[in-house]
């Protein structure tokens, strides 16, 4: 690829930025030099790169706020960046724009099992936030597939959820406060360690904002007692649409699983050549776990089952030992790496009633038929939180561009059921011109003028969220 | 009390809406006569009062859309109104504006059991909610104890709780979207129907924002299957922070029960003389009840009484029948109706970590001696919302303005320790000068920015939750 090139202004214009960085900031700290750059060209979305002009790694909220005050002043965008896991490009560099790191901010503050808190730098991995409670018995309940990797920043950023967040809930659910530095350096507080905050809540604007409106460097989250036990089922169907009536008869019992999660045939067959999770070959499989003591599991398996039984499942099997599940989830967790391992795929992150979810299996077979392309169905069914993984060769002429067409299609299906583009990948760059899809032209001038507020200089994570058309007409 | 002067030039200017109001609303839903606009002069803070310039009753979202415009136009204030239940003045006139008041939207608007969510016109009331879909074997969660009366659109407004919150969380846990009419009367739709909803999340801010950034005619709120069943356990102990220590303990051991609700030795007296509920005589009772299948209920009443034991309770009783249960909740819902028979009192709503119990009940007994005035607690204990009562003689001069003192730095001891001024009842008139409290000047000036946006005039719901030099300054 390419270097991006870099006029001479913005070089003279780096010399000066880095000048200042020094300032605040120790040596270790700043990095400049182009090779060295290359590490943050990218996110997980590797299909769009552009190496930054520079990239800090602060250590605190104050150098944070030191950082952001200095590009605030030199007019320098600037990208806050998690553990760069993004699907949808959200941590992105522009070519003039500052990567903001949190790698560093890892620090435990602060945890109160009486009040069932912890309060870290988000910097940490989602896993080790788990990691510093589980020896007392506690957990932190969302849980993204890139949980391993993730920071609760970028978690925070996107409202990231996972394979038990039907019954937790999303990020935003386990999300008490945050320590927001604004573009300008302030440093706000907003929310607190418990119920009710005082005064107007601003805490649901900034989670899933995508790094537009600040940067977290810190969080109180909610942490919980770990359950007894859990154990999941495996249900098989024939067709997709009947495992989708049937999570929807689940949900509707009430009976609430902390799981759901639904497979495809492409999906169930690449897993199982590559973790050999024991899953049966059908057209679609359902993984649902339920929680609780022995008695509890029993009681609410039997319900779940009986409804199972009413869609004549082709097979209906209960884990008998810690190591059927530990597979079945093993299986489950390796799905993209399965799938990625035979095909190249796009993976799209539609949100959609639960209700709906018949309709949209059979939509995106129809799609899947127009086209040409497969696609595997992999995903968080109780929430209805879609992750269709559209198969391509990245090495055939227009292919990709075929499959971004029938992905756009796919995504304006979820919007036309009632459901919305992105479930916790975010918009990022991927989707930004689908939000005219999503949105009216009043709706989006009110997410524009939150993002006036908090960042009048729209400076925080350029290009990304709005339609390029939008944010150009907005900065004049 | 004496009529409010209200000067010629108002006066005419009465005329002039009136006029106007009536181009747009039937003559049935306008009230203007001096005797009528009474009805509105004050809600369930009946010391303060108030008559307003006139009272509508709109039927329609675009009812209250013409009506905003109108007021809009010619710089009239408007007071948004539930059912008038408010305990913190959150629904008191000014004598320039006019009462809109959500009465008469009650309308159901959809059902949908398989999204399990229901939409509705807000002037509906909380417990006519759960009465739509009850005969489906579906109710709402949030329970305020005004649930008889009090709307939804007031439930909004105040982030409602209630005794069943502990487990199902307020109402902001329980809402997915809204009808936001602007004072502008522009009508925009926040949040939707599902799980995750698109674009900036401003739900949040305005649940709980007090008719101070919208009316909201309609939302869509999460219903639940009904659990198969419930039972209340009664444990009474020699002092109130050994109570606060249990409930802090069951907290923490991560058993969930739907409800702990506490009672003090006057509470209890009170309450047992008024609803024979079967309470023991003792210095602090404790209501915990949990839900779910018998074998659920045993096992987790065990769990609890356990941790019960080992504070030594002086009675700890199961419920044994239904009629038991019913007669344990009865007393408690007739609490504060029980304890009105016999004191005048001041009902607060500080809200508190939950390990902070112990200590905040010891401060109330400090400054309950220091003032001579007695307190009564009862109160939602699993999620720290306070609820003392503070008796005082309406007849004894000087001992209302003793008692609002003594409140005031019952509220400010809620603060220092972490926690709010509300958890439910909103901060209204009643508390807006002690807002300087809990914000310094930057945080205030946060939230007056978002009334700006919302509401650049500051005509909706004046003279109500900041301070009134903070918007004497903010208005000029």
């Amino acid at each position: 690829m390419e270097m991006p090139k870099v006029d001479p202004f913005t070089l003279a214009k780096k010399d000066r930025l880095i000048a200042r960085l020094s300032e605040v900031l120790p040596e270790d700290a700043i990095i400049h030099a182009v090779e060295e750059t290359r590490a943050y060209e990218c996110d997980a979305l590797t299909a769009y790169k552009c190496p930054p002009l520079a990239a800090v790694l602060p250590r605190s909220t104050l150098e944070v706020s030191a950082v952001l005050k200095i590009c605030h002043e030199m007019d320098i965008p600037v990208v806050p960046r998690g553990s760069g896991t993004s699907l949808a490009g959200g941590a992105l560099p522009t070519a003039d724009s500052v990567i903001l790191g949190v790698a560093r901010l890892t620090d435990v503050l602060e945890v109160d099992y009486d009040d069932r808190i912890i309060r870290l730098q988000t910097g940490r991995t989602n896993l080790s936030v788990t990691g510093a409670v589980e020896a007392d018995g506690f957990f932190y309940a969302p849980d993204p597939s890139s949980q391993l990797a993730c920071a609760i920043a970028g978690n925070i950023g996107m409202n990231s959820g996972g394979a038990h967040c039907l019954k937790y809930g999303v990020t935003t659910n386990n999300l008490l406060g945050v320590t927001l530095v604004q573009m300008d350096g302030t440093v706000v507080e907003i929310g607190g360690a418990h119920m009710d905050s005082a005064g107007m809540d601003l805490l649901g604007v900034v989670c899933g904002s995508e790094g537009q409106l600040g940067v977290v460097t810190e969080a109180t989250l909610r942490i919980l007692p770990k359950p007894e036990g859990a154990r999941p089922v495996l249900m098989a169907f024939d067709d997709n649409e009947t495992a989708g009536a049937c999570v929807a008869d689940i949900i509707k019992a009430g009976v609430l699983p902390v799981a759901i999660e639904f497979m495809d045939r492409p999906v169930i067959r690449a897993t199982e050549a590559f973790a050999k999770a024991g899953y049966p070959d059908a057209e679609a499989l359902l993984i649902v776990e339920v929680e609780g003591s022995e008695d509890e599991i029993d009681e609410q398996l039997e319900v779940i089952e009986k409804i199972a039984r009413s869609h004549n499942p082709v097979e209906l099997r209960r884990s008998t030992s810690e190591a059927e599940s530990a597979a079945i989830w093993l299986g489950r967790k390796s799905a993209f790496g399965a799938m990625g391992q035979i095909n190249d795929y796009m993976c799209l992150d539609g949100t959609i009633p639960v209700s709906e979810l018949p309709v949209v299996l059979r939509g995106i077979g129809e799609l899947s038929k127009k086209y040409g392309l497969d696609v595997g169905n992999v995903f968080h069914a109780g929430d209805g939180n879609m992750h269709p993984l559209i198969l391509f060769d990245a090495n055939k002429p227009g292919d990709l561009e075929l499959c971004e067409e029938m992905g756009a299609e796919i995504l304006k299906l979820c919007v036309e059921v009632g459901g919305c583009l992105t479930g916790e990948h975010g918009v990022g760059v991927e989707k930004r011109d689908l939000m005219h899809h999503q949105f009216n032209p009043g709706d989006m001038e009110a997410q524009l003028r939150i993002k006036d507020v908090f960042d009048p200089k729209w400076l925080l994570n350029p290009a990304k969220v709005f339609p390029l058309d939008v944010t150009a007409a907005r900065r004049g």
